[in-house]
């Protein structure tokens, strides 16, 4: 894509970036996508001097008003930059600085990544990492302190595991915690013991995670910063433009303040906070407004119901199939998530329950069932992840207008699991894109970056394939879910942004929204899952402003 | 003050207010004074649309500028906007939403006020209040939960003393903060006991406060949002258009924003965190950006070293005269004080050390002299009420550029008790103002409040004269510490400012600066004590327009 000024050039270098005049984007194989799956296409757009598309243009088109700036497209596939529904952008960030654990493939190589790494820094008081995951390792068991400690035994170590759901710390992590024999499991949480003992195994879950993470002294506020500047570039080299946070805490809020503030923030960030106590403080009264030109609103929080499959923390109408006697690990009551949900309500915050197992989706479904009664209007009450759900549920999500915010690639990261947790026959409702639609309800994808990696096209692939980027299982699996390459792409980008009170300001390439738009070196309305996962982000445009150019080294 | 419109009265309708465009403020008895006080007298200023002053005029200059509008100051007197160096601007707003026993002369008025307050609000679960003084009230002991009882036995009452430093607490709220005979001072705070019993009286001192103060409900969102609102409103009712806010919560800090983002915070403030943690919180690695337009700052954090005299928690070199085996409440160690100055000057955030007694006053000295080695350049180490100091130690304040934060109507309230607390003999440098700027020191003025009323005009009439409203004592209180009325001005305008670092923005009436200015019935430079307190604020306003008229009735 080629910027040409049409100002002088003496003018022009005065000026800081294009888009602070009208620009003409020409020369495009644009493509802009309806929350319903409805898509337009057009060959140029006229952005304003606020990064707001003016006009689409159609072939022969010719701009109405007088342009300052012309961009020449060369003919480039350009879509709506993506709007990742659901993702932790300081887990992204923090990711970043911590030992990343989610390559390794057996335990003998993450061991020897974590000797090497605690070699490397030699001053860290704590050794800090994420993103293991036994079942990648074929492991048919947590990993043990033990096992640690044999490669880093001055100093604590603590690792998250891929879901978020269970840390794994050596021997001084557990003394740090003070996490005994003796210590009995708080609620909500499990401490692994080991076999035929009560002595702690060395890995934590849920709830009983903060007994060693809440010992780890806290990020310094410039990791923080640093931590959000990563965020945002790997998420725009991935052509997203627009997140939604969920869980943010008040030193995340502060963090995309400070950056919002300094004109640092490029990408948008719709925000939910990590309690109604959080929510209260930011918003006060009220959701905040649209903040720094539609880059960054708290539109509500997020409440958490039960925890994952991975960990057996998601909360089962039947006990788990591998793990008989453990339906998973309630979170909330049904009367302190229907208090909570009202609390938000009440002064029209937004409340996203996350919900993973089936009778989590089911308590989920009913609160909001009961609720809505008392809270009408336009809610837009939301379900994070609704994994697995009881098909005869399935239509409720339709009946209430309720947003089913999924993570496509979950289903192929999770699926053998899945089976193992539940067995085949309580799986009718699992990663049910295509019966939720069917039913009426609404879908927001995204990738639950870090649990999953930050890439909005691998879950398009996902989408209509449900194969996985080996292509397995081949022809999918419980393929009747597969949804359009259209309905993927909607979710990806419009209805995301629906799902967050957005539309309107982004999400489609749409007269008098904001100019975010991604370039790809292919169109992914017409190619298949594995081509879809090959094509490249050139460029990443937001408000009418080049953010990302993958031919420009960044910083 | 009248304004004309230049511009066609159809186009001047469709603009909100004036200053969005050039404007002349004409015919003005304009006054600005400099931080050492030397005055520059004009007749007209021109603001351009940044809401900054262009052009100061003399009488039959005229603008060099094409001007949009109009204003005939009909010979008014114009002094800078009053920028009060010490206040807390959520205490001044939730006050107002509170009992108010600070105009009481008796026990028996308090009491009846507090019974009819309950009986007009039956709904409160607590009753609230403060400003309450058992100095004024002609008593030497403190009041008693029992006489509370008398009149408030069905709910907690607590109610704050004037200068903070204690609470007052019926039968109820001590049995909600379970104060019992076996209950223990805490550090750094003291339970006022019964005659020859160790039951409590009703009255809690310093850190012992929130055994009871953290039992209350937390004031709701919308009431902090009001809150601000009303501190806001009364703060330009007296030209006050900028203040350094000393101790700010994070639940203030994000009442600020809310009030920026939604464009309703007219004043300025300069933000002092509670705690460095508070600090670290909203500021990361640095005090924040200036936002809304020079409207809020984060510069630093308060530390509080000591108590107040009234509750004898002042740190004092030598026993309390009249409480012999005490000198007060040490709240922080000198290691701690070291430790937390230094965590903020790392990261060049501003400190402002709270010290009233003489001790405390030595103790920072003696931290910012040694720190200062370490923590070079322009810091603007504030110490913040300087109240009592060791006339040994007066000049150390002029070595190390330290800023006297002071509030003088303090010398007034606290003289006669002062003499108690201390003799006469050791109050050689007590609120001492004249002796600080001759040692080469800085004054920034303020009013404390809600501890003191929120008036600087009453702050100027004490600083020339040492004498309270009703005169007393007649050729003022040691009045060898009276200073100038211009020196007195320049410590509530540019002084203030500059003890915030925001000369240049504010502060003065010059070019560049922003215009923010109050329009008064009579010349403070050329008036009485009495004059001055006499002297009614005609209109304020900030940035160029006008937010505050006597004439216009306020919501």
């Amino acid at each position: 894509m080629t910027i040409r000024w049409t100002l002088p050039i003496a003018a022009a270098l005065c000026l800081p970036a294009p888009a602070l005049a009208d620009t003409h984007i020409d020369n495009i194989d644009g493509i802009s996508i309806d929350r319903d799956g409805t898509v337009d296409r057009f060959t140029g757009m006229v952005v304003d001097e606020d990064g707001r598309i003016s006009e689409l243009l159609d072939f022969g088109d010719r701009p109405t008003r007088d342009i300052d700036y012309y961009v020449d497209g060369e003919g480039g596939v350009v879509v709506p930059g993506f709007v990742d529904g659901h993702l932790h952008v300081m887990g992204i960030g923090l990711g970043t600085l911590v030992l990343d654990l989610s390559t390794t493939r057996s335990l003998n190589e993450a061991l020897s990544r974590i000797e090497a790494y605690a070699a490397a820094y030699p001053d860290r008081p704590w050794i800090i990492g994420r993103g293991w995951n036994q079942e990648v390792w074929g492991m048919d068991r947590f990993p043990t302190a033990a096992e640690l400690d044999a490669v880093v035994p001055d100093r604590p170590v603590w690792l998250e595991r891929v879901d978020g759901h269970a840390g794994w710390g050596n021997t001084l992590a557990l003394r740090a915690g003070n996490v005994t024999a003796q210590s009995t499991d708080p609620t909500g949480g499990r401490i692994e013991r080991l076999p035929g003992s009560r002595a702690p195994a060395g890995v934590l879950v849920d709830a009983a995670m903060p007994m060693v993470a809440g010992q780890i002294p806290p990020p310094l506020p410039e990791d923080r910063d640093l931590a959000l500047h990563n965020a945002q570039q790997l998420l725009l080299s991935h052509g997203i433009t627009a997140v939604a946070d969920m869980g943010s805490t008040i030193e995340d809020w502060m963090t995309f303040r400070r950056a919002g503030d300094a004109g640092r923030l490029q990408m948008r960030i719709m925000s939910y906070a990590d309690s109604v106590d959080t929510m209260l403080l930011i918003g006060g009264p009220a959701p905040t407004q649209w903040l720094y030109e539609d880059r960054l609103r708290l539109n509500g929080v997020k409440l958490y119901l039960d925890g994952a499959l991975g960990s057996r923390g998601a909360l089962l109408n039947e006990d788990y199939e591998d793990d008989h006697g453990n339906r998973g690990l309630p979170l909330l009551s049904g009367t302190q998530l229907r208090n909570l949900i009202s609390r938000a309500a009440l002064d029209n915050f937004q409340v996203a329950v996350h919900a993973i197992g089936d009778a989590a989706n089911r308590d989920a479904l009913s609160a909001i069932e009961q609720l809505s009664e008392d809270y009408t209007g336009d809610r837009r009450w939301r379900i994070e992840h609704a994994q697995i759900v009881d098909p005869a549920d399935l239509p409720r999500f339709g009946q209430s207008g309720i947003i089913a915010s999924m993570q496509p690639v979950h289903q192929t990261s999770d699926m053998f699991m899945a089976e193992a947790r539940l067995g085949s026959d309580r799986l009718g409702g699992a990663y049910a894109w295509r019966s939720i639609l069917d039913a009426g309800g609404s879908l927001a994808f995204g990738t639950d970056a870090p649990v999953e990696p930050v890439s909005a096209l691998a879950g398009l692939a996902v989408s209509i394939s449900r194969e996985n980027a080996d292509g397995v299982p081949e022809g999918g699996w419980r393929p009747q879910e597969v949804i359009t390459r259209e309905q993927a792409l909607a979710a990806y980008t419009a209805g995301a942004a629906y799902a967050g009170f957005a539309e309107g300001r982004f999400g489609r390439l749409a007269e008098g929204e904001r100019a975010d738009f991604v370039m790809l070196s292919a169109d992914p309305l017409v190619s298949d899952a594995q081509a879809i996962r090959n094509i490249q982000v050139l460029q990443t445009w937001i408000a009418g402003r080049r953010v990302y150019d993958l031919d420009t080294p960044q910083n």
